[in-house]
């Protein structure tokens, strides 16, 4: 049976046309063949992760520069798998040749929970004796255990337990009503759950008990909205529509759009992965590459409780759950306006089926308001051109927190990642009159919310005018001279300093917020004619925290890319994961994947070479009550802009929607017209308008 | 003659309908009246200015509270006149006793450069042999006078002429043809232009010359970039309409709006003002105050090239030229979509006639993207709600640049403050290889764009549930127990630290990145019913480099406000501009503004007391060839958040685009419904679609 659905199988990739671009995930159809290929050898197995192992760069390069004849990427899929009992294994999977090509058992190694993984839980809680004991001691009775909810979380690492044992610890919550919020009424007691035994395996209690809160629930769903305050009903309708239909143009993944091209990839882990992003320019007459791959590659969101077991609460949101996985279908209520093109994503699950989130990625445009304006002061003459953005989406859902993750571009060649912070504030229970000691702020009666921060590594792989780069920092600086000296007489001499990156230690950078730090990647091989300056991508970010967990400790050892806002390696296929490749369960001893890298290659060259910048950012949230029950958006962004790479501004070309040049404000004066005329309010001879 | 206009003045006065807000600008029947009334009594002038003299807050907040029976302060105008020979003169006059209340000669004080200064400027320019000889020496031939401009600049300060005589620089340009950009050709010599004499009076002249550019023209109008790149055809339309109208009501300049209520000013200086801005609070069912004015009160743009005389390039914009001068009228060309409310803004001209700059403000609504969402991944109930925001903006030119000032005010309680800086760069010429020594960029072959900062000074003036408020800095700061210790066993304890100030001089304060500092202003006297944290605003703004210019430089000494990122002031009804009332050519000797204002209350308390927080922030621009010949849009923004103010979200009975509720999912697995549906793929029973 097995052996006849591989033929079938076979049969369809063959002819499945067009054939899958070297970066688009793994079909459906691949993901099948690569599970039917484990399961023909290695009998049942749970599945963690069926992904594409994406083109080596060597390969995938070549085959870029000539696709008609360096040989084309072969499809290989990266599996992670578990077995009865535990035991992990890494593998990987040629798809064409229908052969494992890898397989490794893994040991005190744990991958990433997902969706089903978590799933389970509630369930074997709410049955769990202990865990209804406790519920009793809370002031929940046995009957009404179908109103204990939790959100499982993966444990971290706890010492007690180690990394062999695959665990979750349930952060345990109550709904008087179905509807209700549970996260108004959290418990103080958090089970553990063994993922292997699917049982209780311990609960920690705190010494003072925090029983169940009486407060009133505090809700968000409409029938209690309607009930309580009332819907407005003064908000007249925006309309924004498309009658043409939008401006890109989809080829199989790569969407071209204003000159830009970008390949959009999705996986379980990252989310959406931009390959090939690059600009035709239109003065050098030329398709310019800028980057290769960018991508969220990981994030950790350490809270600031230091009561035991709150140090546990700093989920790695994707190396340990999965920006993919837990990515929302926008077809439960569509996010945004306009015309909008989707894209599905497929998926694994445990029992190797394929699962598919419909419209998981949103792709449209927005306008933008003005791209540039000038008026001569002398004449009134004008121009004023309005912007559009091309807008690549998802937004998943990590237990009570939402992430909306905008992937922007620009006309003027810039890209920008903008992030939203919505959902639900993560809470703990306080007693009447408790106090919260600073680590969190009760957001309503009996409920504390602790501080926490959002930390997210941004993976930015270069390849401006190709792929060999250097990185430097530039600060804004004053001028040597003092006051009142030859050189700087009134003092107001500055530049910009340029530190270069010539080794990844040295490359180590935290954020200077009063030198406006910035970081630009560079093709010291190309120098802008004008300015003889690298043709450069400027990183231009100002949400940079510090790391708040302290050097030597849990946080600081699992989170090592958060220490500091920028570090830079050398290239390697093998390094995507800056936390490591399976985060659950790691103790940070040794912490795995960036300072492991940075620490075996320390003194190697960067300096004009294939290198990765990777970026730390992000937000410390101090809650508040309006921020509860449901938070207001709160967005966050950055950009990376051009800086030295074009000879002139990239959108002179793009229509103006009003435009008069000094020659038609004379025409117009001499023939007596009015100087002043808009478009809406009627055309003069002598005006431009273009849009 | 003069009193018949008076007369009839007053009638018009009287019976204007309605009576004018005391927040009003002056009306164009205000002016007036203010000009007839010194004309009547003083002669001829030039007029400067005549704006609106604000009320005496005490007087105002008397009124506010209880318009029916508290006196309404009085309609005041204050005025700036400067007589023939230079002499300026400080006024208010009372409206409606026609009366001059104060009158003062000022001595050694120059008031801002209006626009019809500026005008002058290029047409003595063109007509001084001295210049004519310079323009021969760089290679302009006498007979092409006609191409040379040049952008009259207050001269800031040069000690060679002090401040008794009215002086402007004027910056060179020279066009080849009417349409061609003249900053493409900017002239090495710069000639000082005395206004009251109307003649150049020096000119500064290089030691080493540079002859005029022979590039070709690198240009923005139309006809060129058709002929030279072609426009663009690729982009489709998105219409942005509102079918019903706006969300929005308009009483008299009062904007009511989503709980919103405020008061739109607007004056030759700072542009916008707002007034008197509360919300309505659903929850404790009141009207809240927040600010009691709000604006960008000054800015200073120092250009870091040390070589005389570009050290006199650090423009103060607003106190120097005035942002509500210098501002376009939307009437030519539209700058947004949707359905706008404009307003016209009427100032005194040179002769003391009304000028009125038509729809000078823009008001409208935009979609704003999500405002909440949440989805339970265990049955995928979600809800998920737009936001809409309401911009009053309005663009000034200040020569070479736009300044787009956006004040945005969002549902969940949030005033955002975006600005987007457009327009051209200040160019310098160069010569062919002339090392840039790094002060600036060479942009295009012979024109050099110096590095320079955009610092703007917010004033804001706090309301939090009353006038008495406090300000605190807030820093997020690591818990003080090492890592092992009981207190802070793995090291992830942080808090928000709070740094109350209570003296001017304590108060001010820096920006720092690391530790995400922001600044509260609170009312102690009101606890959130909740957190128990006294109700507050936040100041989150990220873009606040240090001003560059060093200590005991010409800029550090005019620009006092731009020293710190953050001073607190007690409130007083005289203290409005940063820079002091008159900028232009004040030496900074002793500092204008701000500094003497704290160093004259240095240790007053200003804790739980009427205070004004000054915000200094902004970006350093370095610029590169893709800002030139017109530079896109960079935006930066700010935020003003609400901190402990409301007991809950404030937006959650904004209905919500798509909404399903547990018990609804509930219902639709019951009733055999797909768990997935979009509002435009079709409504299953149960889901909640309100917009």
């Amino acid at each position: 049976m097995v052996i006849d659905r591989l033929k079938q199988l076979t049969m369809q990739l063959t002819k499945s046309s067009p054939a899958p671009h070297p970066f688009d995930p793994l079909s459906s159809l691949e993901i099948e063949t690569a599970v039917s290929v484990i399961r023909k050898e290695k009998g049942q197995l749970f599945y963690n992760a069926v992904t594409l192992y994406e083109p080596l760069k060597a390969e995938m390069l070549s085959w870029l520069a000539d696709p008609e004849k360096a040989p084309k990427p072969k499809r290989i899929a990266d599996v992670v798998a578990i077995a009865k009992g535990g035991q992990v294994y890494d593998g990987l999977v040629d798809l064409a040749d229908q052969k494992i090509t890898k397989w490794e058992a893994l040991k005190g190694v744990q991958p990433l929970i997902t969706m089903e993984d978590l799933q389970i839980v509630e369930h074997v809680v709410r049955k769990d004796p202990k865990v209804i004991e406790q519920c009793g001691i809370v002031g929940i009775p046995p009957e009404e255990m179908d109103k204990v909810y939790c959100d499982p979380w993966t444990i971290g690492y706890d010492e007690r337990f180690g990394s062999t044992v695959r665990l979750q610890q349930a952060l345990m919550y109550y709904r008087p009503n179905v509807d209700d919020s549970q996260y108004t009424f959290p418990l103080d007691f958090c089970p553990i759950f063994d993922a292997d035994k699917q049982e209780i395996i311990h609960i920690d209690i705190p010494e003072v008990r925090r029983p169940l809160s009486k407060a009133a629930p505090n809700n968000y769903h409409v029938a209690d909205i309607d009930k309580e305050l009332g819907y407005r009903t003064d908000i007249k309708p925006i309309n924004i529509t498309q009658p043409e239909g939008v401006s890109f143009k989809v080829n199989g993944r790569t969407i071209e759009w204003q000159n830009w091209s970008v390949h959009v990839g999705f996986n379980y882990r990252e989310g959406i992965v931009l390959n090939n992003i690059s600009f035709y320019d239109k003065f050098e007459k030329a398709v310019r590459p800028i980057f290769y791959r960018l991508s969220l590659a990981e994030m950790v969101v350490p809270y600031g409780n230091p009561e035991h077991p709150h140090q546990r609460k700093h989920a790695f949101d994707l190396g340990e759950y999965g920006g993919g996985y837990m990515t929302n279908s926008l077809a439960l209520g569509c996010d945004c306006k306009g015309a909008i093109h989707y894209m599905d994503a497929d998926f694994v699950n445990r029992a190797g089926s394929v699962q598919t989130i419909k419209n998981a990625i949103c792709i449209h445009e927005e306008d933008a308001g003005i791209l540039f304006k000038h008026t001569d002061f002398r004449d009134d003459s004008t121009i004023v051109t309005r912007a559009r953005k091309l807008i690549i989406s998802h937004i998943f859902t990590a237990a009570n927190y939402e992430y909306c993750v905008y992937w922007i571009f620009h006309q003027d060649g810039t890209v920008q990642l903008e992030i939203k912070l919505t959902g639900i504030l993560n809470t703990y229970a306080m007693n009447p009159g408790e106090d919260t000691k600073g680590w969190g702020t009760e957001v309503y009666p009996g409920v504390n919310a602790h501080n926490h921060q959002h930390l997210f590594c941004l993976r930015i792989d270069p390849n401006i005018d190709g792929p060999n780069n250097t990185v430097f920092q530039v600060d804004a600086a004053r001028g040597s001279g003092e006051v009142g000296s030859a050189e700087n007489k009134y003092g107001n001499a500055f530049y910009a300093k340029k530190t270069k990156f010539t080794t990844p230690k040295g490359a180590i950078s935290d954020y200077n917020g009063s030198t406006s730090r910035t970081w630009e990647m560079c093709n010291e091989g190309k120098l802008n004619p004008y300015s003889k300056k690298p043709v450069s991508y400027k990183l231009v970010s100002r949400e940079v925290p510090d790391l708040l967990p302290k050097e030597g400790g849990l946080v600081w050892k699992r989170a090592g890319f958060a220490r500091h806002a920028v570090h830079v390696t050398k290239y390697s296929d093998s390094e995507l994961h800056p936390a490591g490749r399976h985060v659950p369960q790691t103790s940070g001893e040794p912490s795995m994947g960036l300072p492991q890298w940075i620490e075996s290659t320390a003194t190697d060259n960067i300096a004009n070479s294939d290198v990765v910048l990777w970026h730390t950012f992000g937000i410390t949230h101090f809650p508040s009550p309006e921020d509860y029950p449901v938070m207001p958006a709160e967005p966050m962004t950055l950009l990376l802009r051009p800086r030295n790479f074009f000879i002139k501004n990239p959108c002179l070309d793009v229509p103006p929607s009003f435009a008069r040049a000094p020659s038609q404000v004379l025409l117009g004066k001499t023939n007596g017209a009015s100087a002043c005329c808009a478009p809406s309010t009627g055309k003069k001879e002598g005006d431009s308008v273009l849009v």
